[in-house]
Order: structure tokens, then sequence, then C-alpha cells
């Protein structure tokens, strides 16, 4: 993959190489497929909680993050506990968190559909009502990757809907609590926090215990076995998609500074080893550019070796042959980020098929809006963009159809429904809708 | 449970007894789980497909169907064929088809979201980009229950959303054709129809072979095995709800004619033994009329016997106090039908907070949206209406969120992500922002 690499050891491919498509195709192969050792301990894990509620998510608890809690309530953290936290943050990183909640609130409003109705010629109502869910559950990672920023993303959109309870379950391993991600609980109107991980807070969520209510949907990203214990849930309780690494697709014209691209290239590397970080242009000129600025750059991060390690793993600087071929590698990729770092990005976007969120012009860089653009930062990844969506106010809501048929519609349409029912050989549908037509 | 049935055998409930809430528990309680002998089977159809394409595809539908194929040729049907089907027609069932196609198709139009943008004060542009799916896959059960409503329910919205490209899948047990199917997929603009079904039929879609083309997201419901290899290939494509059986929660004041109430139970009643249908009152002599209506007219259907083991096996007459109870009723069950057959049905809409389609009035009988109202027929069972929504072109678009700071909104921005990020530890994130700052 690294033949033409320098130290950070990103891949260098060019559509025009006989053995593009392969190397492309290599890159982003990715299945996070649970084994059946991750699948049968899930399974047990999902089925004792559904038999023993609380105790069982306790012993679990206590087990995998290593705790000795002896009832829920060392597992329950209290609102005065939340907004504890939030009132002791540096001034600074309170006013961000705030100013990051109110963003993300204001673009959600837009987000927010209306039930509607219409009436026809003959009196028939039809329509689609809109109404939030109960309850929703919140995922949030605790250890390494406990961000304050994704209990804004997950919450926020659940409040704008109009969601009347949310549920937050947080691990903490070795009982170490994030302030922030509890400040952040406090801003967006999380109602109840569980000190909960992995497949057994998964599992409380979805069948609820004595103590843990239950949920309508559960949101937010976790490791295999939370994937796999969602996985298998789902239809309990409603799921969001299930997230592979992150990943940036950068589209660059070469009027963007290639300190900033290399920038944002890392940004999106610093996650993890897994992240994917991907540059496309047309002038190899600059790709060579922020190649330069990458080797320069990357030993000035904190984060090096993990950026190092995603960049060289999954990285690549392509050079394709016009903009054409960039478009055509972007859909080929349906990227959860993608940044349009060229002259007039808006001229793209009806080309654009399948993007999670696109960052349009030099000076957006994703960053902005990881935290505080507005925009949800819970995106389709690993090419899920070709048929979902970033977390929304409607991921929140349902709709139920409304049909009122006036006695001059159900005749009209009793006649077309007795013809096609008694076609499936459905003679009770069929003799419900002829009652309609005597009069 | 049937303590006071009659010869049909439905129960008969009410909120006043002790033991209420655990009968009504029982009576609803429905998993659809698969068990590991199936979870093994259809993991082995879904890798062989993965792995062999058509070849793997040809075999299963040979053995599960009792085909004889020797070619993908020989399990596809063309265009034409299509054509020939829905021209070969009576005309009475012709036209049904047509009128109940263009009817749901304007219902759906009204459901097309369109993109959005707005722009602050400061330049910065925001907003979400909608767009269809490149491809979908409609997967439409054979022998006893194929249903040409059901392609027009499935096929329609997505030919709404502006679906490119609608691949249909429709087994043939025996190799036992339904013209009417085919007529539907004409009527409904399938571009391509195999004659595959099951786990094999999913593979198919999902990952695509020589001959079928890989698909974005899977829709329709399908035995055992085909709910369960949608949810293992959930994540690579997109999926609709997992179905359970079909039910209906009829709600009666007195005002309609019982006879037309026991014909809607059994309409839902008839589908299979399975399904469920539930008629709620705060009146009991409508429980003993329509009761009465029941073990009338039972005898004069054709599907008696399957509706007798519906109705005793799942079905109930439950009396309750007054309206309040009856709301805490559907809102408990979150009905996939709800037929309000009261007087002033509106008044009850803001109440309702889950349900998957509401048919409002006495003339609205659950058969007429079932087939032409206009409304999807594919809801959420099982009590998923709690978290999601009639089938609709949502389900065949996604959403791009769009972010174009100007360099004043990136410099406002870029202050309070570079804070945020670098309480995340993510200082390739904070410098990727602050890098806009310097102007």
């Amino acid at each position: 993959m690294n033949a033409t690499a320098g130290t950070a050891g990103i891949a260098r491919l060019a559509t025009q190489t006989a053995d593009f498509d392969q190397r492309l195709n290599a890159l982003l192969d990715w299945e996070g497929v649970s084994d059946h050792a991750v699948q049968a301990r899930v399974d047990d894990i999902l089925s004792s909680v559904k038999a023993r509620g609380d105790a069982a998510v306790i012993e679990a608890t206590n087990r995998f993050d290593r705790l000795s809690a002896t009832s829920m309530q060392e597992l329950t953290l209290t609102p005065a506990r939340l907004e504890q936290a939030f009132n002791g943050l540096p001034d600074e990183q309170r006013e961000a968190l705030a100013a990051a909640a109110e963003r993300i609130r204001r673009y959600h409003e837009h987000q927010k559909p209306a039930s509607w109705q219409y009436t026809e010629a003959d009196g028939t109502v039809l329509g689609q009502q809109v109404a939030p869910l109960d309850r929703a559950g919140i995922y949030v990672p605790g250890g390494k990757a406990a961000y304050p920023s994704s209990v804004l993303m997950n919450a926020i959109p659940a409040h704008v809907a109009g969601v009347s309870e949310i549920v937050m379950v947080v691990p903490t391993p070795d009982g170490v609590l994030n302030e922030l991600v509890l400040a952040a609980a406090h801003l967006a109107g999380v109602d109840h926090v569980f000190t909960l991980g992995g497949a057994q807070a998964v599992a409380a969520l979805a069948y609820g215990t004595e103590t843990v209510p239950r949920v309508d949907k559960i949101v937010g990203p976790g490791n295999i076995y939370v994937a796999t214990a969602k996985r298998a849930v789902f239809g309990q309780v409603g799921i969001d998609m299930i997230a592979g690494p992150s990943e940036i697709l950068v589209v660059a014209d070469g009027g963007t500074d290639p300190d900033w691209l290399a920038m944002d290239l890392f940004s999106q590397a610093e996650h993890d080893e897994d992240a994917q970080a991907i540059l496309v242009s047309w002038d190899e000129a600059v790709l060579d550019a922020v190649e330069a600025s990458i080797e320069r750059l990357l030993p000035t991060l904190e984060r090096r070796d993990i950026i190092r390690a995603s960049l060289s793993a999954r990285g690549a600087l392509i050079h394709c042959e016009n903009e054409q071929e960039a478009v055509a590698i972007i859909n080929r990729i349906a990227p959860e980020h993608l940044e349009l770092s060229v002259a007039d990005p808006q001229r793209w976007l009806p080309d654009v098929r399948h993007a999670g969120a696109i960052f349009m012009g030099r000076y957006t860089a994703e960053a902005l809006g990881d935290y505080c653009a507005g925009p949800n930062h819970v995106l389709p990844t690993s090419g899920t963009a070709r048929f979902s969506s970033p977390l929304g106010v409607y991921d929140f809501q349902k709709r139920s159809s409304l049909i009122q048929c006036s006695p001059e519609g159900a005749a009209a349409l009793g006649e077309v429904a007795s013809i096609l029912a008694r076609g499936e050989s459905l003679t009770a549908h069929a003799r419900s809708a002829e009652y309609r037509l005597k009069r």
C-alpha cells in the first residue's frame, strides 16, 4: 500500500493506474463484524438483564468496569450532580459548551417536520401526524473516547423533537467520571444518567429494569459489544445506525493552504487508528504540498502516534484526472465527512449524491462542524451515507397515517378495495369495504 | 384466556379486573425471535451468496423453491413479461389497480421533504440536502401471502422519492407466478424482477451478484428467514422495520353497526393465525352486540378457519371504564392499525401518541387503507409504532448536512471549537479550527 510513502506512511493512489479500483476498495474495506464469541457473550448479558433486571446489570457493571457497586443507586447520577459538574467548569469551557449547545439547538429546530392533512373533493381527509418518542436512550462511551460534544449532539435533537424523557448511560471504568460529559448532560436536558456501559447498558435501556426506564430508541456509538447488543435489540426498540470508524474525504483545488488541509486530515486521523483520512485532487502539486505539510507538522502533534498509524493503514492521497473523477470518487466512497475545499463548492452540490455532511469552502474545517457549527456530528460512516442520514430531530419522532373517509369517499374507495381484496382472496377485507357502499 | 368465549372463542377482558394488565400483556406478547438453527442456516446462505454470487443463489432457490433453474436468466422477469401480465388482467382488476396506484402516488407526493439552507448574519450557510437512494430492493412474499397491493405500497414511495432503480424479488415456489403481482410491478415502475426469495434473495440484494444489482436499502415483509437475513445485513444496506403479525385495535362508541365492526375485526384476523384483532369499548352492550355479530357472520366467511384461530388465540373484546381508559389502552398497545369508530375522531387525535395508521370515523374501514385510500399499508407492528413510522418517501431518501462558513463565521466558531476540542484532548481538531482564526 505504501509504495511511495514518506515517514507519515500515507499512500499515494492515482485513478489512472490499472489497480486503482482494487487499491481503493482495499483501503475502504471495513466490516465491523462481531464474531460468534462476542455474539454469545452479548446474548448472555442480554438474557440475564432481561430475566434479572438491576441485579444482572450491577453484576455485569462490577465485572467489566471493575467496580464494587451494591445497588443501582450507586450507579445513578442525580440532576444535582450534573448541575454541579456544569457549575464547576472553568468559565471558558462552560461558555463554549453553552454556545455550542445553543447553535446545535437552533440548527435542529429547522428539522422539525409538521403534521399535515388535506381534504379531498368528496370530504375524505388524509394526512400524517408527527409525534415525539416518549423516551430516548443515549449511549455515551466512557474511557478514552468520552466526548461531551457527543452528549450535546445526541441529546439536543431528542429535546427539540419533544421527547419527554431522555435517559443517558455512560460507563465509568474504574470509577472515572468525566466532568465535561456530565456538564453537557445537564446542558442538553438529560433527565436520568446511569453510569453503565456495554451490552448491559443496552439491555437495561431496551428491556427496562426496576431502576432503568425502558426506552423507545437507543442512539449513540459504542464498542463492538454495544454495537452487537444494539443489533440484537433492534425491533424491541429503535436504534440509530451502527457506527464504524470515522472518516473524511477532502477535495482540494489548490487554493487552500496545504497546512490547513494537512491539519484537517490529522483532525480525522487523531480519533483512532482505524479512522480514515483521504485527500483527492486533480493537481499533483496539491498532493505533493499537502504531503510535505503532513511530514513537517506530524511530529508537532500530541496524538502523532495514533495519527501516523491511521494515515499509514487507512489514509490516502489520490490523484484524479479532473473534477468529474473527483465527484465519482465522492459518490463511490459516500464519505461520512466531505470537505469541498474548492472555489465554488455550491456548484458541486447537485452532483454529490452521497455524503453525511458536506463542509464547503476553505474556511469550513470539519472540526467546526464537530463541535459548534450546528449540524449534527453523528453521521453515517463506512459508506452508509448511501442510505442513511445524520442524526436528527426526525430520529426522535414518528408518524401516524391519518385517514377519515366521508360516506361518499368510502363508497368510491370501497369499489376499488373490494375488487383488489377479492383478487387477493381476502374476502373479509372485501366485505368490510362493501358494507360502506350500502347506504 | 377464553373464560367467557363463544364459538368464535374471542376473549373478553375488562380493565376493572385485577388480572387485566397481566392478561393484556400475555395477549400482546410476541417475539419473532429466530432461534440458533435459523440463524445458522441464514448465516450459511448469506456467506455462500457473498462468496459465490449467482451460483449460490441458483442452488438455494432450486432447493427451497423446488425449481431446477440452470441460469439466473430463468429467474429473471423482463419488463415485457410484467407488461404482458398487466395487459392480461380483466379490465376491472386493471382499472382498480391503476386507481389504487394513482391515489397512493398522490398521497406520497405530500411526503417529499425539500432541501433547505439558511444564511446567518455573518454569511455562514447551514442546511440540509435531501437526495434519493440510488437503488432500492423490494422483497415481495410469494405463495399464499402474495399481495399485489404490497408491491404498490413498497415501490411507489421509492418511485416518488426519485430512486433511480427499483429491484424486486419475489419467490415462485414450485414455479407459481402471481399475475397480479407482476402487473403491480409494471404499474409501480419496478425496473428489475428476480424470482428469488428467502435469505438468498436478501443476500443477493445486499451484496449484489453477477446478475442482481446491489441495492442501498431492502424493504418489504417476509418469513423468519427473510427477517433474520435482513437483521444480519443491516449496516451493509438499510432495512425497514422487521415486521411481526398484523394487528388492529378498534375503539367503538356504539354508533357503528356491530356487523361492520365484526367484519373489520375479521378483515384483520383473516391474514393469518397470528394476526391480532382487538375491540375496545366503554359500553358493554357494544361488546355484546359485536360478539353476537361475530358468532353470526363467522360461519359465512371463506377464511373462517384462519379467523377463528386468530380470534381465539390473539383476539379480545375489552371493556374499559371511559374514553380516557380507551386512550391509555391505545398508547399501551401502540397498534399497527387503530380504528376510531367514534362520533368525533379528530377530537381524539392529540391524545393518540402511538399508532401506525389511524382510521377515523364509521366509514373508514381499515380495508380501504389497505388498498387504495392513499397512505401506506406497510406499518409498524407489535408496538413498534412507539418509535417507527409507516413506510414512506422518507425511507427512500437520505440527507446530507451542509455547512459553509464565511471567514467571519469560521473565526467565531473556531474560538468555541478550539476550547471544546482541547477539553476533549483532540488537539489536531483544535489546531485545524485555529488555522481559520488567523487572517
